[in-house]
């Protein structure tokens, strides 16, 4: 990493839009270094005050539905219309296969050049409640930079699309028309957590597929429970390469904005947010300070020998390691 | 809560197999108050010796896969060989629905009079986090009283599969034959996971859908990548109610476990599983003393009423609370 800043030219360096600024704010706040984590911890409470103004969308969709292509031309589409726009990225990597689903730094190469749009791509080989720890946090050093539009993109196959559902006022799920049934490997949770689905690749010569595939998942959608916002969910279906129908996605993010901010709940779901994210950032922070306490670390290899080895049961060593961290505050 | 036993009571009371006690135990294990929590650690660690014997199987499919049937037959043919098994439940219920899958005490009735099975519904309300940590140490209660397989049943819907995946030996996954798609919205991580498919329901006259369902899912099988214990994930088909099919699921488990016993793997599993529940704990643990610490606890309503307000930013409330405690332990 490069030298560090002081907390002052990182905030002004963000608050004024400076994106070489705003990039090493992030490396930095993604930084698992003591020193930097309490740099990271200032500079977060300095930019506090900026944050909170973006609408946030989270955009998630199977390997294959045409994500990127779509967060394109979406994003070029919010840029045309002078809002400035930030797209970060979680990466869950499968268990087994230990593949990197998203992280590729080429993708969506025209919006990258947008002066008014800012790619930030997932940080390689994090966990994924690592990861998220750092998009919230990232997010507000991009509200604070200046960007109304927030797009949290997930792969549509595990459990990070409950943890974005978690940070964001909108949430869209992209489907394809047709492509084996009608669930595609889409779980009903991930369903149920929709305030809008689109059916991509609605390209010329699809409309009809993609259309019995918007009414099919309206009908879907009836079976579901009330959301509890008043809201209830859309079908649309577009095409991003042929730029149809993505205007009227934005218009329904802010149409369900309008309704939300009515009605109290865009406001009443930020605070219930705020309380999870409150909660899992003390959990994080207990974790981190047990097993970086140096009375802990100096003995825990051991310890999981032991565990490995079937020497010690793993609440004997557990119970162990407590008492050795609570004796050393 | 009838009155505690004393720990002698309790670990003889669990070793010589007596159920009345082993149940006082498990619902001690799953008890939240403080006073409990150290007599059921002190039980714990007191029939440590008695654990470990056992056959642990995962058991998952969706709901309508005939999970219920599926496990009151394969006891059954277990204990009719004379076979003590023990049948726990995994119940994470639904985020939206708030709806309990299992629970139901009247399933499995036939199974619950033979005197070689005992079963256990899970507890309600609890968080999959915390079932997931009863669980364990139920099955060694369990084990200590000696059940020689120990099933424990997950709903094929959520994340609960890999906690129960990390705690057993083998684990099944029930399918349907042609049910909507090839995946019935079971994830491709669940698939991932099995050591063996059963295709239930296949009963007379099913016989030939059932065999194409196998088939199916053996192509599906083989994309898959090795699971690095050197077992090949088999397909099975089975009719719970016909009783055919069961005694070859038997066999398979037993086959696996020869088979990793000799490799090495068995032993390896159990070790990876002992230092992730070591950790489970850990995590577990300091969020207990955290959330129970008197300073902390006396404070957390008005700081969460200030976050919720949005007087207060997340992460500051949590860093204050985090002072609190550690300037108060």
């Amino acid at each position: 990493m490069k030298k560090r800043l002081s907390i002052p030219e990182y905030t002004n360096g963000i608050v004024t839009g400076n994106r070489m600024i705003l990039s090493r704010a992030i490396t930095l706040i993604e930084s698992n270094l003591e020193e930097d984590k309490q740099l990271a911890q200032a500079v977060l409470e300095s930019i506090l005050p900026y944050t909170g103004k973006s609408i946030r969308i989270g955009i998630t969709g199977v390997p294959g539905v045409g994500k990127s292509t779509f967060i394109e031309t979406f994003g070029k589409y919010l840029t045309s219309q002078n809002k400035k726009i930030a797209v970060l990225a979680i990466d869950p990597s499968s268990q087994l296969t230990k593949g990197s689903i998203l992280g590729d730094k080429t993708r969506m190469e025209e919006l990258a050049h947008e002066p008014l749009a800012y790619i930030r791509p997932s940080p390689t080989g994090a966990s994924l409640g690592g990861v998220t720890h750092k998009t919230r946090e990232t997010m507000l050093l991009c509200e604070a930079a200046g960007f109304e539009v927030i797009i949290i993109e997930t792969v549509g196959v595990g459990q990070s699309e409950t943890y974005v559902h978690g940070m964001v006022d909108f949430f869209l799920l992209l489907m394809l028309a047709g492509a084996g049934d009608e669930l595609q490997g889409i779980k009903k949770g991930i369903m149920e957590m929709a305030d809008l689905i689109a059916i991509t690749k609605a390209d010329s010569g699809n409309e009809h597929q993609a259309n019995l595939a918007k009414n099919e998942y309206e009908s879907a959608l009836h079976t579901f429970p009330p959301n509890g916002t008043g809201w209830f969910p859309q079908v649309l279906t577009c095409s991003a390469t042929e730029k149809v129908g993505i205007a009227e996605i934005w218009e329904m993010v802010e149409k369900h904005r309008e309704m939300l901010s009515k009605n109290g709940k865009f406001v009443e779901n930020r605070q219930k947010q705020n309380l999870v994210w409150m909660h899992d950032f003390i959990r994080q922070s207990l974790e981190q300070n047990f097993y970086t306490n140096h009375n802990v670390s100096s003995v825990i290899n051991d310890i999981q020998e032991s565990v490995s080895q079937s020497k010690k049961m793993p609440i004997q060593a557990a119970l162990e390691l407590l008492e050795i961290f609570y004796n050393n505050k």
